[in-house]
């Protein structure tokens, strides 16, 4: 390394420029963008509980884009908060606008012919509408149950498909290594008698232990590649397939999933997570009734506001289809431009490696696209053992490997945050060397 | 019952002929706001999955104003969807609307200096202007936990309450009988190893059987009556105030209640239910850390559009407090009207006997009033065993005495349901003699 810093490759300096110029650009828009204003958000979920107050209050400033640069500050890429979309919002204006009056949506009830009760049709409308247009998921022969988030709604799945007679011990509930790091404690947390978290599905043999629920994540969080489910034996398996991230703008869409039982959120989708919408396609009536009486017993029901608003944001996006340039472009181009600036900030830095993907035939796009998910699944190579304090060190807030069943020299870091936090973690990223 | 029918006393004349009137009135209104549209809710949280299709829909079709006057169609009063209180906001108008753009509220987090890190400081601020305003609860020294609707609190503060060692029995959960009757299946349905349902607690005696939750819910759901907590040796008691009713429309406000952990929901104070808010008052701040990880796992935070659009309306109650007719006054008024129509429509009825309620002062009104509690709980006298199953009879759907913990012979039915069905149910209930 040291030699390398003596004597830079061409590539390096040509990449010092490209990296130079934007960060020129990206301090000039926060120049711009510096405001006074005095704002906190607190205790962010995905960090620790044990954070002090001065810490959670600077990683949690790291996330306002109305902030000045500050090099001591942390830039917090630890959760998956979608702020890069807000900036295609407000390009796209007052249309995108709901107005809900005080007399309006009132009801526990909705209206509609849906096992889920509590359902607004026009967002069922809308989501069959959007996966029909991008051609991500079957949606005939499926009920669709809406759910306050896909959290809901993968706490509700487990509810359905556990078994329920009562002297049965708690089904196994298992996703392949690395998993997404909430499974476990969103199993555990309630300490249910219906299902219990396994751990690593590539172990599970359900000859030997028995019934299980396996969580097919894919494309992978954290990882980013696409899964498929890997229990040896599947004889005794129900399966929850959590799509979050089946959408052009993070990989190709080969084929119309379909599964038993499908989770989507609208967070991964559109970034609107502040919404809390996701929804489930679920092939048996049985257990969408269940998923339903879950939702019922945990909050009955689904904000209406939130319903309407995500039909509202769902029609924009399927409008922009058919217009020149789609949500999903406008979105991909993005991401295809972070993954570039990304990988040219560690090319040859052999202290970092990345995921490689292939690119795959995309119907949506209708042409080859690159997978480039929405969190950076990174390893620190060398004698770094535990790459989420290295980069804690450089002002850098990532999630360890740890948390999703793995070793700590991997981190998992957001792709999708404001503009200037990106830029910022790409210069920061660049200027690390041993 | 025969004698008084052949030869009715003027008492009964001069009540016939106001609840005469009033059906005119209410059959004018009705054939005024037929509409040919054919709109179905399905499945409504409080019947049985059992029910048919066909039964659903017609039960259903009785909370729509809408429908044409029909003696055959089932008044669904089982649960206690808040109707009543369109009328209200339609005539606030626009002023109580909120617009949403596309790009608002993106983020998981919110701003301010809360332990609730999802909570909108504007709801936090209109909830406490609310109370002071009102004077129903203590907000000093409290935090402010917001959840989706009080269902979701009330399971974050069994979670928040619940022993954390490992090695620990679930901890027992109780509330007086009459108890509200989805207490039970909220707390048993995902088989907690944290908490267990345990039934009444006045036959709890915690030096026996140890340490436990009650839950306090004043003025009673379904009774009506205000309550403390009766379990005998509190020694090892934490409890739960749930003061969904706790508003002035509804019972005298003696003093601001003052608890260690009280719950109120948007849906019973101004009729939101479709909205899905309610917030916690929590004195200890772990208490209030720990609910707030509940609802981070449970569904990551809570609906910012909706938390928005009961900041809004919370709002417009406290403004209309400073006004000549609060919102207060007005749904008072509603109540007071409906609990005199109800009276006169059993006065002298052997079959049903209605609850007593003693008028206290009420602070917000300066006056003493009476309680009219959102729920009627009804007792049927005689002969009659099973209530429910006698009102159905007469195409009005109640919730059986059974669901609380008690008898039969009482049925739980809201007051809050639409003028329409509230005019055909004091209709009904006037026509049934032995």
């Amino acid at each position: 390394m040291k030699k390398k810093m003596e004597n830079p490759p061409r590539s390096m300096l040509r990449h010092v420029l490209v990296v130079s110029l934007a960060l020129n650009v990206s301090f000039i828009l926060r120049i711009m963008l510096y405001q006074t204003q005095q704002t906190h958000h607190k205790s962010p979920f995905s960090i620790s509980s044990s954070s002090s107050t001065a810490t959670r209050r600077s990683l949690v400033n790291s996330t306002r884009s109305d902030r000045p640069p500050d090099k001591e500050r942390l830039i917090n890429l630890d959760h998956g908060d979608p702020r890069m979309y807000e900036r295609y919002w407000r390009k796209r204006g007052e249309k995108t606008s709901i107005t809900i009056a005080g007399w309006e949506s009132m009801s526990y009830f909705s209206q509609g012919e849906n096992i889920c009760w509590f359902m607004e049709p026009e967002l069922a409308e809308e989501v069959v509408r959007l996966h029909n247009l991008v051609g991500n998921a079957v949606t005939q022969g499926r009920h669709i149950v809406v759910g306050t988030g896909s959290s809901q709604l993968f706490l509700a799945a487990l509810y359905a498909l556990s078994p329920t007679h009562h002297s049965h011990q708690p089904i196994t509930v298992v996703s392949a290594l690395p998993y997404y790091s909430s499974y476990p404690s969103m199993t555990d947390y309630q300490k249910s008698g219906l299902y219990k978290w396994g751990g690593d599905a590539e172990t599970y043999d359900d000859e030997k232990d028995g019934a299980y629920i396996e969580l097919v994540t894919s494309p992978n969080n954290p990882d980013g590649y696409t899964r498929e489910s890997v229990v040896k034996n599947k004889r005794q398996g129900l399966f929850i397939h959590d799509l979050a991230y089946y959408w052009p703008q993070y990989t190709p869409i080969s084929y119309p999933s379909d599964h038993d039982l499908t989770l989507f959120t609208l967070s991964k989708a559109t970034g609107h997570s502040g919404t809390r919408i996701g929804w489930a396609l679920v092939k048996d009536s049985v257990v969408a009734k269940k998923m339903t009486k879950f939702i019922e017993l945990n909050t009955i029901g689904v904000s209406k506001d939130s319903q309407l608003r995500a039909a509202k944001i769902l029609e924009t996006v399927s409008d922009s289809c058919e217009e020149e340039e789609s949500f999903f472009k406008y979105s991909y181009e993005i991401m295809a431009h972070r993954w570039r600036k990304l990988r040219a900030a560690v090319e040859g830095n052999a202290l970092f490696t990345l995921p490689n993907f292939s690119p795959a035939f995309c119907n949506f796009f209708n042409n080859y696209t690159q997978p480039q998910p929405a969190f950076l699944w990174l390893k620190c190579e060398r004698l770094i053992e535990d790459c989420a304090s290295f980069l804690r060190q450089h002002k850098i807030l990532s999630r360890s490997g740890e948390r999703f069943g793995v070793s700590p020299k991997y981190v998992r870091i957001s792709m999708l945050d404001t503009d200037e936090n990106f830029m910022e973690f790409i210069e920061r990223l660049s200027s690390i060397h041993l």
